[in-house]
């Protein structure tokens, strides 16, 4: 089962639309946007993540032999119209806003422009791409900002989603500003840093917790992080200080120890004072085990002498909203504009730009959407090209680049309210008068 | 990027786990069981899945020469213990509740038996596969009872978290009774039945609807199903009925009409009737969009005329608890139970099986978690051998058999109140007095 990087990874329905386009000569060129229609409750922005992801499914695009032996087989598509699948690649371009960027409600975030069976047959893994790593970059964002300055590590693999799901998290949460994760792979991939301590099976499979510190340090005697709370946290804590010394005659010292259950802001405490009133002073405290933003900043606000967290779970699930409201819509066909009216789910027509506005001291001050070819005053343009003619544009970003970009826009563009785990009153996104007019024409029109 | 395969895929601590075991020549006997602690609310019961894929993996388990030295680059690990990765393979024993069963919380779904190291190297993965799919089952699920007798087709692709994660919840929600996907890959993978119509991109790239339904019609003659909502669904409706002689006379029939948005119940009788009342009482009528559980269960109790729903997003992303509270748990190590005690996570130790009673109509009446030593009186034991010494026990069990084990016991074996998509009483699971005496052994020498 190897399916991500098939042009299978698609819904039916794409391909029973490029048959109908294919024996109708539709061929004209057509522009899709994708865009989350609402922000989730509890998300004051988003995070654009996945691009280079996308980038790479477009270049690599197409129907291998045997795959098109396989949908030969179905009934439902003539040999011909599986030859030209054979030979179809995708030869557009496109614009997107650069990963590690802050955007809203109804602002497109990647731009498709390319004959239409091409922007068409690409919207299911596109999306399925794109949504992952905004969806879990946006949650792990707030983790960042509920504890600022401590040690954050993605610890999600297991209960991700899949393969794919565990690896694109743990590349959306450092993007984000965490520093590490857990999953090894990722480290391999992405060159993201790693991060592991034990778990409690290695306690338990010992005769004594002790005896499991001492040998874990030794077999690690430049990484040693100790987990505490397989029988008694406290207890543990004490074993912890009376182990030092003997480490210490070997040269090796603890340089931290984790919880994993209980009240750990309480426990914190007092794991602090054993470890102080012990000599080890240097000694950190992680914390991990059902962990979001909302715990992270209760256990800071009770004053949780906490130095670290393994994020779990809920960041890689994004447990509180597991999906965006996101779309991949048809705006323009053969240089007209075009509106799906659906009730609840109409969206702004043609082909868009954003542009973000700062005030004097460099904060954002309002988001206008208009028309690509609508003339304008000032801003900036939030989405830029990325690939012509279905090829990559420049060189591929680096992962610690977009990093900093998101990091420099936190501490000096976003306003400060937007930064707050809880929500905040709405920033403002602004369409131009251009595009209502264009609306009130294709309306009038009955388009 | 292909991770899916690697062995890589996991988190860094297993392996310095690995290393200390290594260095300290612990190679004893483990067993580690998977359970889920607590069902989430409103499920009453959960779906096993997944079994298939943990086989394969576990049947694959190696580290290639590539990862080994990228092993080595790292710094964490001594060369020597590398190259014992690198001839490290699962040999043990596997146990596991056959997927397409209901279960419960503290059951053991899956149990493995094998040296230490070779246990634990496989937690990360085996919890990421099997959580998933166990958890996607025991969403969908909720939708098959919740819609008895209507089609049901997945359409979570798009907005699943990644491609693996797309398959996955298709296979799964098959085996919970879904008649098939979207998902086309996952139909050449699977053998599920493949579905799809059009997206409104291909209604708005026309320059009239009727246009649009008309071509597609001949495109795709022998499966002509039309999405209704782009513009104005009632007109839209109209616009079949007029469509429909035109068609007929070339032999083409419309099989059904899809909605997507608004008032869907409200819609689909209205839709009905400008059907009926033009001749098409053959034709169906689909509904999809933001669907979950309580929609199904909301549109029918409303009288809705809908024959069949595509439920997307919020089963695939099991939007209302994306996760299972599940655990891979040390239960024995060189023959003796072991037991962790961490607050709110303490758990039943030892080797366990679990025996399901039944009254004399067939219906469980209640489940019995057991050492698997321990004597008993009746029951059926869930837990099946499906691996001995890493190998595969029998063939392969097709999907559609575990549909029809879950089919028959939805029917003959669970308890009504169950099959509610409210939440009900819950489910009795006992402890044997046998594990509940070794626990108390345990906790009495201070294991």
């Amino acid at each position: 089962m190897n399916g991500q990087n098939s042009a299978l990874l698609t819904d039916l329905y794409q391909l029973t639309m490029l048959q109908a386009y294919h024996r109708e000569g539709m061929s004209d060129t057509a522009t899709f946007e994708l865009f989350v229609r609402k922000l989730p409750p509890n998300r004051n922005f988003l995070v654009a993540a996945g691009l280079e992801q996308l980038v790479e499914f477009l270049e690599n695009f197409r129907f291998s032999d045997e795959e098109c032996e396989w949908l030969n087989t179905l009934g439902y598509f003539a040999p011909e119209f599986v030859a030209y699948l054979s030979d179809l690649r995708f030869t557009g371009d496109v614009y997107a806003i650069p990963e590690g960027t802050a955007f809203f409600q109804n602002e497109p975030i990647v731009r498709v422009t390319a004959p239409i069976s091409e922007a068409q047959i690409i919207e299911t893994r596109l999306i399925n791409i794109v949504q992952l790593q905004t969806l879990i970059a946006s949650k792990a964002i707030r983790s960042v900002l509920a504890a600022p300055g401590k040690l954050l590590v993605d610890f999600g693999l297991r209960r991700a989603h899949g393969a794919e799901a565990g690896l694109m998290a743990a590349r959306a949460a450092y993007l984000a500003g965490f520093d590490g994760t857990s999953n090894v792979l990722a480290g391999k991939l992405f060159g993201i840093p790693i991060y592991g301590t034990m778990a409690h099976s290695y306690v338990m499979a010992h005769d004594n917790e002790a005896e499991a510190f001492g040998r874990f340090a030794e077999s690690l005697p430049d990484n040693v992080l100790l987990l505490i709370d397989t029988y008694d946290t406290l207890e543990a804590a004490r074993k912890v200080v009376a182990l030092a010394p003997k480490l210490a005659e070997k040269n090796i010292s603890i340089k931290g120890v984790r919880l994993d259950s209980g009240d750990m802001a309480e426990l914190a405490k007092a794991v602090r004072s054993i470890l102080d009133a012990g000599g080890l002073s240097e000694c950190s405290i992680f914390a991990s085990g059902d962990l979001d933003e909302h715990e992270l900043g209760r256990m800071l606000e009770a004053g949780a002498p906490i130095d670290g967290f393994g994020v779990g779970t809920r960041m890689t699930t994004s447990r509180d909203m597991p999906y965006l409201n996101c779309a991949y819509k048809l705006q323009e066909y053969a240089g007209r504009p075009r509106r799906k009216r659906s009730k609840g789910k109409a969206n702004w027509p043609g082909r868009k730009q954003v542009y973000r506005h700062y005030d004097d001291n460099g904060f954002m001050l309002h988001d206008l959407i208009t028309e690509e070819s609508e003339s304008h005053i000032g801003g900036e343009p939030l989405l830029r090209q990325v690939m012509a003619k279905g090829k990559r544009l420049g060189s591929q970003e680096t992962l610690t680049a977009m990093q900093e970009r998101l990091r420099g826009q936190l501490l000096q563009q976003l306003p400060p309210a937007l930064k707050s785990i809880e929500e905040s009153a709405p920033y403002a996104v602004f369409i131009s008068d251009g595009l209502k007019r264009l609306v009130e024409r294709m309306d009038g029109a009955g388009l």
